[in-house]
């Protein structure tokens, strides 16, 4: 052996799973993709091929199905939290188990009297997703942390959004802009610094409190607005700890008409999805008395 | 030369177009892609080479910039149209021109007054089409065909829906059921037989009308769903001609519970992608009169 | 009723499929997916729900594995014409067949002594495809007609290629061109007068002509040379009668490296995938004598 | 402000970029899509919209383009040094640059004389990766640190693959085996102890010696096989210090042909997409002398 193993892991991703409760007036539909990653004392299953401690990755998504029949699956956090457990009571030799859960959102079809019980569309790309990490520890209960978060939330605006002021050099040539569109896909992930009372709920008024930011916000760039985002979440949500946010920017780079004798009066864009802009920040909530014993 | 030239065309595809139409108290945003094709006296690009009856696919994108520019596009209907018309015009050598276009839809997002003005989000996968086909014909004007469509309209009902009476033979596996998921992404093509007064309303019209139908119909099989769809249509919809449907069968198949000691109550399924059922049907609507001269 | 089926047609398409033949010293590797669409007396399944001639689409599924198992699957073209008879031959109610079969192309990876036995790499993107239409005829055997092709054969030449002589009016601003990219992802389907020898023999022919000529041709546009590379297999393949091409002009656009105080030597280029020009051709080998006789 | 900025970090993704080297007899083409990203002092842009340190990231991707065109382009290591020297030397504000590329691969067409001299063919999905991270410091020179990859390198094989003597209860149904088909799209990610002589040579021995072990271990798992992989680089090249690796297993599931009247003799696969066993190994080259007092 010419090496060590200096860090291993392994399990089922992508496994799909719809699960549908059906009540009496009304039926609840829950779609998401489970990953399940295990880490632990397996060192001999990639040195010597002994396969006595190895979990396979079959019963993994076997579990997904199996946990899914007996949990209420009112949200996908604790279903995380559920699957976790499972592995780590039932196996010595996991140290450490990662389940994230991307759910597919479904809205219901309007109906005469508002709602229909089951019949259902898809919100589209954007996703919920949940991730649990749970490790054993020396105490009584497992340590556990738990981020939860939203992909692919497409947004707009045609104003209220500008950028100037930045340096220039030789290979600077776009130009000032004191109007230009802001297109992105919110990607987002929290932490709580308590459990909210109703995971569904918070999750709500997380995405609500990001959306009404972003609307309404006079931009001076994406950083500037997502940082805006990110103090609003903690204003409105107080059981959130720190938020990490990716905003792509997604280019509508005004279309050149001059050469066409014609004028752009900041109407024709070209939509592009390449190269994008790549705009991250993670913000943590500041302590109770911070900002006043900063200001001494 | 050991060969004819039976069929050829050629022109830009995926164009994509954003337009921002900045009212006084309100912004309209429209984007879309689109695909412009030309058919005509091009065989001595391909024999010899000579490009001097070609109408390059670069000008063809800028077109689309450029018209979008003096176009309303209240519609993609009628800027199909508008593209269609300008190539014909302008060159004696194209017989006939096919623009298609598809639009990414957005929603407003809200507003404390209703909604917001120019602050929007994805309306997922979901596309409005419109083809256009326009060809030099002997009268005074272009002959024209126009056919309207919906893409990825992705919807689910949890009952509602069965399959049963098929054809079993030593290949037939699949059980009867008479309470199955039925998850599609609708696909729509109809054709006018008059233009409708408003392509926006007559739109929203047949689409609200094909949920409707999807939502509240007892389901022997998708291609019945699909029937009654289209025949609701016909009935809401006195414009529409004929209509084309497909509905792909995305499966939620039942995952067997049962070795693992436990039992499926109709509630756990995997969602699939591959393979997937593919049905379609194309529906004329009955002329007047047709179905009682039927019965004499 | 308000309407009319005027076509309909149903099946299961991306029935993937892997299928190993295990020679003594030699492993054989197929994979594909097959599309499978039946076409023939089904109104009643959309009309009534009645099910009693409708073959489902699962049990087709299982008919590829099926009959996969017993076939030899030297090459796509027979196993696609096993799996058409197959349906015409069990249901009276078929009038129509269509098989399409896409397959996965593995090369072999390198071993001491030449090729691995059992070990393959992926080819990539570029798929052979095979297309079988049969139909119930008044005569002894059904109607066949089979399309045999390649897709997304991926090719790039950095010189010998031009654009110039176009049209131009005000909404060109496109340069002429003596020496561009020409980047490409070739689309082909031909027929056979007769059928050949052997399939897998002609198609690598077919193939290998079409790259030769791509290689080696002096191009003035794409249309010219896709031409020039139907004709190319018309001379070397004496059983293709007629074949269709398309190829995707998938742009390198110079960048313009002036506002940056640089010179574009012609070597740096943006690659783009949208918009694309999309050009096509269908060839049709001319009968013999038809040239000598077009020139009295 | 209620929250401080934990993290932060920008830049541009998904530059693509093709050059083309003219020599006299042979053309050299590279593709490749960069990423770049900065972070520094940049929390104003974030807190008040203060552009003044801000680097906008088009002309990062001016940049991309600017330097191509002055770089030598011998291989993306050399390359993503470069870029990431000037960002720093540059802008004080920025503390650490990241650069990633991944190279799109093409291969020669061949010519009469062996390989042609510009006409390239797609090397299809697999892309060489390099990604440099360069900070600022308190020494004389940045410090860096380079890991060079490969990603989708798709390989199968067909048999000496087994897995079995897994832990069983009663969420595991998957039967023992012992000829099962092996399938994956091999991601390695290497870093170097020293700088080798010659990137390029030293990426092609790290690809071919894990297709070797590959093609030829006697496999009693995934794990067991990138663990002999990652043996195998260490031995074979000397510069590499650590390497990553995940092998997706892309299962080929046995069709069940009993329920149809036939056997499947370990013939006949259905190939899935998902779920996929995602397993992850990283091996560190183990200190000259370790082994050996290991045993004492």
């Amino acid at each position: 052996m010419s090496s060590t193993i200096s860090a291993n892991s392994y399990g089922k991703s992508l496994v799909r799973l719809t699960k549908v409760t059906r009540g009496k007036d009304r039926h609840e539909l829950k779609e998401m993709a489970v990953d399940i990653c295990l880490e632990g004392d397996f060192e001999e299953v990639y040195t010597t091929g002994d396969n006595s401690k190895c979990v396979a990755t079959d019963p993994m998504k076997n579990t997904v199905y199996g946990l899914a029949a007996k949990h209420e699956l009112a949200n996908i956090e604790s279903f995380a939290e559920t699957l976790c457990r499972h592995f780590l009571d039932r196996n010595k030799q996991v140290r450490k188990v990662t389940v994230e859960i991307k759910e597919d959102l479904w809205l219901r079809l309007p109906d005469k009297a508002g709602e229909h019980p089951h019949a259902f569309m898809s919100a589209g790309k954007e996703k919920r997703t949940a991730e649990m990490i749970m490790e054993r520890s020396a105490g009584k209960d497992y340590t556990t942390s738990l981020s939860c978060g939203i992909d692919e939330m497409v947004v707009l605006k045609t104003t209220d959004s500008a950028f100037f002021g930045f340096i220039r050099d030789e290979f600077t040539t776009l130009p000032e802009s004191k109007d230009r569109i802001f297109a992105t896909a919110v990607e987002a992930r929290w932490t709580y610094k308590k459990q909210p009372a109703d995971f569904n709920k918070t999750y709500e008024l997380v995405r609500k409190t990001m959306l009404d930011v972003f609307a309404h916000h006079k931009s001076l760039s994406v950083q500037q607005t997502m940082y805006a985002m990110g103090e609003g979440v903690f204003e409105a949500v107080p059981e959130v700890a720190d938020i990490h946010l990716r905003l792509p920017n997604q280019h509508r780079i005004p279309f050149n008409l001059e050469p066409l004798g014609l004028k752009n009066e900041n109407c024709i864009f070209v939509p592009t999805t390449e190269p994008y802009g790549n705009i991250k920040v993670t913000l943590t909530r500041q302590p109770v008395g911070a900002a006043v014993s900063g200001r001494s």
